[in-house]
């Protein structure tokens, strides 16, 4: 909290009210779905209402709890007005326009509202040794339902069976849920950047897409493999050694002090190599930790400078329209001197 | 759309910019998780990035569809531009403080916008047939779900694995996911409101609720069913008897011109006979279709008069701390006499 209260000088503001749910969860450990946290130098308040009153209590450390029946910003702008604080900072890109404009009305005379960055979402970047542990955590129960999930991988099966049965796995060793929507694509619609699972049985000779990530203790895994239903021709083995190879080359990149912009390129040198640069169409990985998408990007133009602690993403792809698409994503923890994969699923090409 | 257009002179604008993803999917049939859509007399144009170029062309119709790199508020400005329009409205309780700021940046010189409420929500409040047929194969395969569930409830499984079972099974029977977090809270925890499943195994001569819904075909369902393992003993199979016989109370209210508000008192007159009034912390229900909360809400300040075609969850439940809590809940639809109970699942007290 410490970190957060040095940058009021800088931000230009006495408090700040936190209204993203997982920044309130990364700053009070409060789970709960309805929240406000005020944060200020000389203490923070969390604000929920009674279905919460319990939870909150057990739940967060060194913050008062203020529970409400009626609306959470009414008790917010109380304090505020109570303490004489002056200048509010909101998150702005974590405000409803809405609620700041009833924020505004509820706020006393001369107090004002500012927008800021996402500050929290900086401090969340670099991971505490507890928060890696909990991300592995998700990422050996990511693997080991992949794992329980192949034998039942098999022409005939529905694509929408396959992601049923791998998120069903993940519950049975421990996430609490999966932490998006599992993607299966087959055939040529594994070309398709945001397939969601269809009813279509998969076939032989065909590739097979999985892009899965579970939620363990609140934290995070995201990982891609892709299968081929039988013996891959020589085109697909060739597009799949580009993919594997660029892939290592991105994970090679990684290590404190590189700019994120350079891990992507890293990737994206091997498979201009390959003639395959035009198909690889999105970045090369992101943050991840209590939410599936957090900062830095590692795109064309991040300079966002890797840390020791930071938890990402390595996972390049090609997509052909008609044919396929090719994605192989791990885990990994950025270190002094590189990086640990945390997947330890085979990058292997399966083949079923 | 009409519908929508016609209140354009009410509202004071020349066009609605529609932020809301369940809301554009409802006006353009679009189900992509990037998209703008600006609604205005003349006709409607979606904005969304060249991930979905194809997908957009295939769901909508009726509608122009502009692909574009960038930030979709610019191109959405451009069309404001061209085409002249003035004064914008845009959903006040959707949009994102961030989002606005840099839309109003956008815009040309002469257009304002117009914070506007949930216009399209009211819309949605009443469904077409093809809406209730999608919530109605919903609620089947949410209960066929159940059933097929039931017969691995019993001492010693925990409440986790019975949550990952029940949301197999709704895959296997064509959800495309939980339509939200499934509820299973045995003994003390079904007394809190908005307990998740724990790794604790459930015991004999406990309560054990559950609380579960379906998305199928984008729409969703909502059931809760409260469980016994063993025999109850009286006390428990008189509170049991008496959240019954308020939701039948309940569900006997609802008819089209009936104020919501008289759905929630009749429901609560029953429990209030029972000496169980002050254990019923919630509202009676709410509405459902493309997000699992919609309008109306059945609770006790509630205006609305209940229209033929609205689809909503009658709930009450009681909970005792320290005991533990009974809800039973059913999805109906709104008809011109009463109300048709789409949940087929039994309301026996069911014993394991």
């Amino acid at each position: 909290m410490k970190a957060l209260t040095n940058r009021f000088a800088d931000l230009k503001v006495d408090a700040l009210l936190i209204s993203a749910l997982p920044n309130i969860r990364y700053l009070s450990g409060f789970t709960g779905s309805n929240a406000l946290l005020l944060v200020t130098p000389s203490g923070n308040t969390l604000f929920t209402d009674p279905r919460y009153t319990i939870q909150a209590a057990q739940e967060t450390s060194g913050c008062v709890v203020k529970t409400a029946r009626g609306p959470l910003i009414a008790e917010a702008a109380q304090i505020v007005k109570r303490r004489r604080l002056r200048r509010i900072g909101f998150e702005r890109g974590r405000l409803l326009f809405d609620t700041w404009q009833r924020l505004k009305e509820a706020l006393p005379l001369g107090a004002a509202l500012k927008p800021v960055g996402p500050v929290v979402e900086e401090l969340r970047m670099v991971k505490t040794p507890e928060e890696i542990a909990r991300i592995r955590g998700a990422v050996i129960c990511n693997s080991l339902a992949f794992e329980a999930t192949l034998p039942r991988i098999r022409p005939g099966a529905r694509e929408s069976e396959i992601a049923a049965e791998l998120e069903y796995q993940m519950r049975r060793h421990e996430a609490e849920k999966a932490s998006f929507d599992t993607l299966v694509a087959a055939g040529p619609r594994s070309a398709l950047v945001h397939a969601q699972p269809t009813a279509e049985p998969v076939r032989a000779n065909q590739l097979l897409l999985i892009d899965m990530g579970a939620t363990r203790a609140g934290y995070v895994s995201d990982m891609t493999r892709t299968l081929f239903l039988g013996k891959p021709g020589r085109k697909v083995r060739g597009m799949y050694d580009s993919v594997l190879t660029a892939q290592l080359a991105g994970i090679a990149a990684v290590r404190e002090g590189v700019m994120a912009e350079e891990v992507d390129r890293a990737a994206r040198r091997v498979l201009r190599t390959a003639g395959l640069d035009k198909a690889f169409v999105h970045s090369t990985g992101h943050g991840l930790g209590l939410e599936i998408h957090e900062a830095p990007r590692l795109g064309k133009k991040d300079k966002t400078r890797l840390r020791a602690g930071m938890a990402i993403t390595i996972e390049p792809g090609v997509y052909v329209e008609g044919f396929g698409g090719i994605r192989i994503e791990d885990t990994v923890v950025v270190t002094a001197n590189g990086c640990e994969v945390l997947t330890p699923t085979t990058k292997e090409f399966i083949e079923l």
